[in-house]
């Protein structure tokens, strides 16, 4: 890294830096040197190999008061499992096995007894549930009124047999699916799916069981479906084109919602363009839909492009519909 | 876990409660029925088992400002190596071999860009350092100007080929060694040992090669001797008896210093009585002296008592000389 002195810009608000710039600073450290490291920063998780051969998966995923969650409105044993679902949500998007998970809490002054009581109700319940014990944790209590309530839920799990299914490996060709409905995740009173999700990690697997080798690549809809499919296209090296009029719709969500609304932690998946697609998988205790909402493509516009063709056949930029969690 | 409405001191401010008993408000789940589960909370580091027969280790930690840091005077390199370096020293707790780190970090709304690129030359320098690559993190900025920076570290590793060495092997008759000098880490102007100790992996790894089995139990030494004694004596079923005149003091430290003040990050060993015990290892750069302070013991009057000797044979109750992070 260059040093600091010799930096652009260094006196801007962070706060104030786009999403990717603020990456572009986190990762500006060149390639690791690592013969461990089989994925690095940049994908849904990471993947490290013990000294036995073993792969790992590695990842963590926050949640913090006033971005994520409202801990003034919320019950605290929700806020527990959303935090442990989002991370689970990153598992799924490699089509991982979950092991273990840990957590760490930093807890504003206000908070109760009962408040933490709930809160690790919440926590241990959907690691129970989804099989990824919580193994250990560390608790701090703010010094200040303001500090938020912060949770960091890191989950460590192991690829299918398949492999690590990532965002780079969609070729030209592919089909793109998703899992689900899209947009309108949160609703006017802050509660809704975004809440009340649960991560794709049985569908996950069954895509990986099902498709195999022909699961090119995969990554959760997170950020609005516009920007991850730009993510996963990206990372292929291609160009996305999707059918706005073949998304499949949450509520009153319009097609343009289900574009760039943030949090509908469903799965956007790569898979060769003659694979016969079933219309479900079978989830958690009902059926989850799979949709064919477009494809990917050789780009001679430079990779990432999204075309989002609408209804009535206008092509809009696909790549930018989405959403900042900030 | 019983249903909160029936919890007494429910509405007690979580921030008014004593260490203890927040923890075992968080521990309050009964033990994990998990067959992968080797060692769950409570411990230093979780240990799990992989379908393959992999054990891994897996621990968080956190710093918040106000709490482990003060972001408005230090330089956030050293924060972050802090960060990291606190981690680590639970990896070395546990004579484990580190393998990699992610980090999540939620920062102050005026963090600047300059600040970032500090704290993430800070955390990967230390990481690389460590041998525990950074392959994945999340970012998020606080939405009001008073969330304090917190950053929460996990690491995971591999036991050594002796094991995990726990805090609960200790046996009567061993010896109890510490690492380094102990007392004022922390200077009046907020420097000192606190923020640039490293991690004793190296020690750690040296102990167990060196004394095999007979290293019994490890802690790492971060909220004062006398109560992290009192918690492997506790963990082992025994009580600690500590002369207070033996101690290993850094600077200006008293005995009573060397026993209470926090942040020391070195280890506390109970080795096999009849070792032989060098006088130091070789660590990073330098040799790391290794000093006999006490042994453990049958306790009559209940596990986890640390009979703190003074020079003039006053016997202290030393389990309760601590210091709380918050």
């Amino acid at each position: 890294m260059d040093a600091p002195n010799r930096l652009a810009g260094q006196g801007v608000p962070f706060a104030a830096m786009r999403e990717e710039d603020i990456m572009s600073v986190i990762r500006n450290r060149g390639p690791l040197q690592d013969s461990r490291v089989i994925l690095g920063p940049g994908d849904d998780l990471a993947m490290v190999r013990c000294k036995s051969g073993q792969n790992l998966l590695i990842g963590v995923d926050q949640v913090v008061d006033g971005l994520h969650v409202n801990a003034d409105t919320m019950d605290w044993d929700r806020i527990g499992r959303k935090a442990v679902h989002r991370c689970l949500s990153d598992i799924a998007a490699m089509a991982g096995l979950p092991l273990a998970s840990v957590v760490s809490v930093a807890v504003p002054t206000g908070a109760t007894r009962l408040n933490i009581e709930a809160l690790c109700v919440g926590l241990n319940a959907a690691a129970d549930d989804w099989n990824t014990p919580l193994v250990g944790g560390d608790i701090a209590i703010h010094r200040t009124d303001e500090g938020p309530l912060t949770i960091a839920v890191t989950v460590v799990g192991t690829p299918h047999a398949v492999g690590a299914i990532t965002r780079g490996g969609g070729r030209a060709g592919d089909l793109l699916i998703v899992t689900g409905n899209l947009g309108c995740s949160m609703l006017p009173d802050g509660t809704g799916h975004h809440l009340d999700f649960y991560p794709r990690i049985e569908e996950a697997i069954a895509a990986a069981d099902t498709f195999g080798t022909r699961l090119h690549a995969m990554i959760d809809i997170s950020d609005g479906l516009g920007r991850d499919a730009g993510r996963l296209a990206e990372a292929s090296g291609l160009q996305a084109e999707i059918n706005m009029n073949r998304l499949p719709r949450r509520g009153a969500a319009t097609a343009l919602d289900a574009m760039r609304d943030g949090e509908d932690y469903e799965l956007l998946l790569a898979v060769a363009g003659d694979t016969e697609i079933p219309a479900s998988f079978e989830g958690r205790g009902e059926s989850c839909p799979l949709t064919i909402i477009g494809s990917l493509h050789a780009s001679d516009e430079g990779s990432g492009q999204v075309n989002a063709v609408t209804a009535d056949g206008q092509v809009l930029d696909g790549s930018a519909m989405g959403w900042d969690h900030g």
